[in-house]
């Protein structure tokens, strides 16, 4: 790996462990054992840091939510498609959750980035708004049209602020995986009554699913 | 008013005006016309009077969210039991809304009044089950009973954090009435699944007054 990348991936490690107000450009590079005019050589402030993370965060976003047309062909709407979306947003949640914890503070102290955020919220909402009328469509759901973006607003508030509300509920609160997978339970639980009636049994296994994670106090899949 | 009370209310007004962080017990002073030294004599610091507001927050939680056994006896849970409850709803994320803005901050360098918010929380959090039980009894909502659990804690999560995802979503976030009552009307469209079809017509005129609400840039109720 070269410099460049191994600063981005010790910040993100550091960020998400520590908090991202409590580690400086400084902390980085003396996890790395690298001098501090090494890190400004590549990388002239924290801020910047935080960007190149925030292009990571976005290129998940993108390859993970984008409605695979064709892939849910009548019938194959099955417990895969669910596992692949589910996973991508506890994975989103988990991989930056020193963002989501701090989501306010980090963007309103960069201007750039929080347009750069909207951008990509934007394109968020309207691949979730055609995933669900494409599960709407193969009748895996059933929303009445005039609901798709509200309940779309409401899932993406959930993701967003999950780690927030989180942190809010403990006075030494720590962001387990199990907290993140509790989290993926309860979009399953908004969607539960969306759910077409002949997949029930499908619904209760995924909710079995992420229900038993959540409840683990540790998880294999991420250390 | 005592110049106590007075305090408390010029501080309430100042924060949610200016953000909270953007306003200091110099200023508060000066706008009531007192010096700083008066300030001080009655708080000795800013925390102090949050904590003092924050009474006013428990208070009104209290009074708002403990069910009424009794008036809701068969056939009486009415559209005024749900304006009731969501005017309610909508009057404390408004009244208190630098809260709501900056909660994590505000509890995060407060650890007693954390303690505090977390014990308003749990009362808060069994009068609303308490409620949705009481809903599911007289046959209004139709709820799982595993599900009463982790539908208080959406729809609290939802309220807690609704303007802090407003801000993150604009550049130049404002908190709007009309803002706050969209939080609102997403907690019918939370409910609405769990609505008895028979008062599916009760439902749509409710969502409509919340929806017309959200859509106006101001409103009279509050200026």
């Amino acid at each position: 790996m070269k410099t460049k990348e191994r600063i981005v991936a010790a910040a993100l490690q550091l960020f998400n462990e520590q908090g991202e107000a409590n580690v400086t450009t400084n902390h980085i590079a003396a996890h790395l054992g690298i001098s501090p005019g090494n890190l400004y050589y590549h990388f002239r402030n924290k801020n910047h840091i935080i960007a190149r993370i925030f292009l990571q965060y976005s290129e998940h976003l993108r390859q993970s939510f984008t409605p695979l047309s064709g892939s849910m062909s009548s019938g194959s709407a099955s417990p895969a498609m669910w596992f692949h979306y589910l996973d991508a947003t506890f994975y989103v949640m988990w991989e930056f959750r020193f963002f989501y914890a701090n989501l306010n503070d980090i963007l309103q102290r960069d201007p750039e980035l929080h347009q750069q955020y909207l951008a990509v919220q934007q394109e968020l909402t309207l691949n979730l708004q055609a995933l669900l009328r494409e599960l709407n469509q193969q009748q895996v759901l059933i929303i009445a049209d005039a609901e798709i973006a509200p309940l779309t607003d409401v899932l993406k508030m959930l993701v967003s602020f999950w780690v927030s509300y989180q942190s809010a509920q403990s006075l030494t609160p720590h962001i387990s995986q199990a907290v993140l997978y509790e989290g993926v339970s309860r979009i399953l639980l908004l969607l539960k009554p969306y759910f077409h009636p002949e997949l029930g049994l499908e619904l209760s296994g995924l909710m079995a699913h992420y229900q038993a994670l959540s409840a683990k106090p540790s998880d294999p899949f991420h250390k």
